[in-house]
C-alpha cells in the first residue's frame, strides 16, 4: 500500500451535515398508515403526544425532505462526530479480492455504537418540551446506555427497563447506564402493572424486548412528567441516523467512489437505514439504478426473510400503535443469539416497505459464520466488532469473495455499527466452542403469527 | 457554544507526523547509564540482543533527535491515527472555569488505549529480524491485548503472561487477546522455571507485574525464535508514543493555543511521556519556560512522590538490566487499585530523570477521588474513561478549579489514554460503595527498599 492511498477519510467539523434526510417524500409509493391499537383507525399526532414530544411526532410524518439538526444536537454530535470512513486495505489483502471495501465506523461514540445519534436528538426535543424524565427499554444495553448518556448531557432522568436475561448476563452495560446517571431495572419489574402481572404469572420469565417496551410505554403513559423513547423502528429514529449516510456520501466523494453495494445489519433497522437512505434516493431517481442494498439479519430471527408483511404491535402487551412491517409475531421470543440488538420480532416500516418494493435485499446468516467473519476483521482491520455488526461483516466478506471469483472490482460500503469491547463474553463462547447455530424456529413463528391483530386494511 | 468554536481538531492522514521524537540528545543532562544485572557494568547492545531486535536496541540509545517511522508502521497507525484532539467545552461549562481544557483521546485505537502505538512498532522491527514469536507480560491486560493486535497484523505469535489476579478478574481482556490470536496464561505459570518455583513455594500467589516480567523475560531468553517486548518504561517505548505529542502539537496550533499545563497519568510512564516529550523541548530551550508538566500517580503506588531515586530491577526476579529510576522496590506489590496499568514499582528512567531535574512535577491522588472525576467527565464529555486515565482527569479538574478561583484562563492539555468499556467492574465497585482508598503502604515500601541491588555508581 502506498502512502498516497488513503486509509481514512475525515470530515472537518465545519463540513458535518447540518440536516437529517427524511426519505418519506421521496418514497416511490407512500408508507402504509400507522393504526391506533384500540380502534384500528389511523393514528393522529394527538394520539401520540402522551408518549412523544410534538417535534418528534411531526418528524414521524413529515413531508419535508430535509430537517435542520438543532444547534444543541449538533454540539452534542461534535463530541464524537463526524465519524471516520475507513478503507479496509488489510482485509482486502487478506481476501485477495479486487473489491474495494469501505467501512463507516460508529464505534467511536461514547456508548460505542450508532445509538447516540438519535438518543441525543430525542433527549433534546424532550427537554425543549419541559419533560424531566424518559422511560425506555433495552435488550443488550446499547440503546439504554446511549439514552443514559444523552440524559446526562441534557439533564433528563432516564429509567431503563432492561430485558431480565441481559440484565443478569451483561452487568457491565448496566454499569455504563449508571455511570451516566440512569436508573436501570430488570424487566419484568414490579414497577409497572404489566410487569407485576407477568411476575405473578411466571416469576422466572426471562423477558424480551417486546415485553420491556410494554413496561416502558406503560411507565410513560401513567406519569405526567415522563415521555417514552424508542431506539429504532420509527421513522424519526431512522431519520436521526441519516447523519451516518449523509457523512458517508461526502466521504465517498473524497475517496472518489460511489458504492455498488451497501451492507448493514438489521434488528429494528435504524443503523442500516441511517446509512443507506441518503444513497437510495439515487436509486429512486434512476441515477444509480444498479445500487444494491443488502440488509443482514440472524438466521434465527429472520423477520425480513421469513416474516409476514402485516400489521403488528411493536410490543408484547399490544400497547403500541400498529405498524405495517415484516414481523415474526409480536409475542415471538427469539433464540438467545449474542447479537442482542438483532433480537426483535419486527422491522422498521420504512425498511419493510422498501424490501416489499424490491429495493432492499435481505439475507439471513447463522451465528457461527458471523463470528468467523468478525475474527477475520479483527485480525486484519484491528477492530473488535459487536456481534450485531459481525452479521454485516459476514456478507461484506462474502460479496468481496464473489468479486475474487468474478474479477469485478466492486465498491462495497459497510455500515459498521459499533465495537464489541463490552461483548467479550460472546467471543469467549466462540473460542471455547460453546457458540451454537440456532435453527429457524419455524413452528414457534407459525404459531405467533396466528396471534397477529386483525386489521381491516 | 457557537458553531464556529471547534470542539474537535482532526489531522489529515497526509499531515500525520512521520517521525518519532527522541528526547535523549536534547536532555539538559545525560540519562544515567543502564547497568548489567549480573556484573553491574554498563550494558552493551550485545547484552540485549537475546531479548530485543537490534533496531530497537539502537533506538534505546540513539543520539538522533528524530527517527523515521517505517512505512509499514505508518500503515498500521492509519487504522486509527491521527487521533482527535477535543476541546472539553461541556466539562469547562460544568466547572464554570475560565480555563480552556483540551484532551487528546487515544481510546479510539483497536485496543482502546495508547498501547498499540508502540506495539505495532515493536512487532514490525521483530518481524524484520525474522522473529516468529514474542513473549510479554500484562497487568490489567491493556498491553497484552495491544501486542496481540500487533501480532495479528504482522503475523507474529504472541505469548502473554498475565498477572494471575487480573487473569481471573478480567476475563474479557484475555478474550480480546484470544480474538487477536494470542496465547495468554496466568502468571505465575508452569511454563517457566521462575513460575514453577513460585507455584511450589506459594500456589496461591496472586502475581504482580514485576513477576510476570520475570516469566516473559525467561521465556524469551530460553528460546531462539522468541524475543521479549515491554509495553512501557524503556526509552524506545516512550519514543514510539511521541506520535501522540507530535500530533497534539500540530492540533494545538490548529486550535491557536499552546498549553500552560500538560497533565497525564503515569504507571511506567509511556503514555504521558509520549504526550509531553514533544512539548518539553520548548522548556529546555527556554522558549516556554513556564510550561508545567504534571505526572499523576495513585496515592497507593507513588513511585515518583515517595519512591527512592536509585538503581533497581524492572522485575521481581532480578533478570532485567538495572535502571536508575524512582522505585518502591522491585518486589513491592502495590495494593489492588483498579488502575491496573499504574500498579508498577518503578518509573521510566526518562521521566525519573526529568522529575529529578525539577522539570516534571508529580502528584499522587486517592482512588475514590479519581472516580468522582471520571464520572464527572463521563456525564459532561460523554467518554467513560479507564481508571488509569481518571487519575489525570482528577488533576485536570483540580487545576481548572484553581483557575476558577484565580480567574486565570489557563490552557490545560490532558493526555487521555483510553476508554473504560472493559473496566465497568470498577465502576460497579464505585457505585456500590465498595471502592476503597488504600493508604500508602509505607512500611512495606521501606522494607522493599532495603532489598535494592547494591550498585557502585
Amino acid at each position: 500500500m502506498k502512502k498516497t492511498d488513503k486509509a481514512m477519510f475525515f470530515l472537518e467539523q465545519k463540513d458535518m451535515p447540518t440536516k437529517w434526510y427524511n426519505v418519506l417524500p421521496d418514497l416511490p409509493k407512500p408508507l402504509p398508515t400507522v393504526l391506533h391499537p384500540a380502534t384500528g383507525k389511523p393514528v393522529t399526532p394527538d394520539d401520540l403526544k402522551k408518549l412523544f414530544p410534538m417535534a418528534l411526532i411531526m418528524q414521524e410524518f413529515s413531508p419535508e425532505r430535509y430537517i435542520e439538526i438543532p444547534e444543541e444536537v449538533q454540539t452534542a454530535y461534535r463530541l464524537w462526530r463526524p465519524t471516520t470512513l475507513h478503507r479496509a486495505f488489510h482485509l482486502e489483502k487478506a481476501l485477495d479480492t479486487p473489491a474495494k471495501i469501505y467501512y463507516k465506523y460508529e464505534g467511536t461514540s461514547p456508548a460505542g455504537s450508532h445509538k447516540p445519534n438519535t438518543a441525543v436528538a430525542q433527549a433534546y426535543y424532550n427537554k425543549l418540551e419541559g419533560i424531566k424524565r424518559i422511560s425506555t427499554e433495552t435488550g443488550a444495553g446499547q440503546w439504554g446506555s446511549s439514552l443514559a448518556f444523552a440524559g446526562a448531557l441534557f439533564g433528563i432522568e432516564i429509567k431503563v427497563y432492561m430485558v431480565s436475561v441481559s440484565y443478569r448476563q451483561k452487568p457491565y452495560r448496566r454499569s455504563m447506564m449508571e455511570a451516566w446517571g440512569a436508573k436501570c431495572v430488570p424487566s419484568p419489574s414490579p414497577d409497572t402493572k404489566v410487569g407485576r402481572d407477568m411476575l405473578a404469572k411466571d416469576p422466572n420469565y426471562s423477558g424480551s424486548l417486546g415485553f420491556a417496551i410494554s413496561e416502558a410505554v406503560e411507565d410513560a403513559a401513567s406519569r405526567e412528567d415522563t415521555h417514552y423513547s424508542l431506539g429504532s423502528v420509527l421513522n424519526h429514529v431512522l431519520m436521526h441516523q441519516t447523519i451516518i449516510g449523509e457523512e458517508a456520501r461526502l466521504q465517498m466523494e473524497m475517496a472518489g467512489c460511489y458504492p455498488d453495494i451497501i451492507v448493514g445489519c438489521v434488528g429494528g433497522g435504524s443503523n442500516f437505514a441511517g446509512m443507506f437512505l441518503p444513497f437510495i434516493r439515487d436509486k429512486f431517481s434512476g441515477k444509480k439504478k444498479d445500487l444494491r442494498i443488502i440488509a443482514v439479519e440472524p438466521e434465527s430471527c429472520p423477520s425480513l426473510t421469513k416474516g409476514a408483511f402485516a400489521y403488528d404491535f411493536g410490543d408484547v402487551a399490544g400497547l403500541t400503535p400498529l405498524l405495517k412491517m415484516y414481523t415474526l409475531g409480536h409475542d415471538f421470543t427469539p433464540p438467545p443469539v449474542h447479537a442482542g440488538g438483532l433480537r426483535y420480532h419486527g422491522m422498521a416500516p420504512i425498511i419493510s416497505h422498501l424490501h416489499n418494493l424490491g429495493l432492499v435485499e435481505a439475507r439471513a446468516v447463522p451465528q457461527i459464520a458471523t463470528f468467523q467473519a468478525g475474527i477475520q476483521f479483527a485480525r486484519t482491520e484491528g477492530i473488535l466488532s459487536a456481534p450485531e455488526t459481525m452479521h454485516a461483516i459476514r456478507v461484506t466478506i462474502d460479496e468481496a469473495l464473489k468479486c475474487r471469483e468474478s474479477g469485478e472490482a466492486k465498491t462495497i460500503l459497510l455500515a459498521h455499527s459499533g465495537h464489541g469491547h463490552v461483548d467479550m463474553a460472546a467471543y469467549d463462547a466462540y473460542f471455547s466452542g460453546k457458540l451454537e447455530d440456532y435453527a429457524y424456529p419455524e413452528e414457534k413463528v407459525k404459531e405467533a403469527l396466528t396471534r397477529l391483530p386483525k386489521v381491516a386494511v
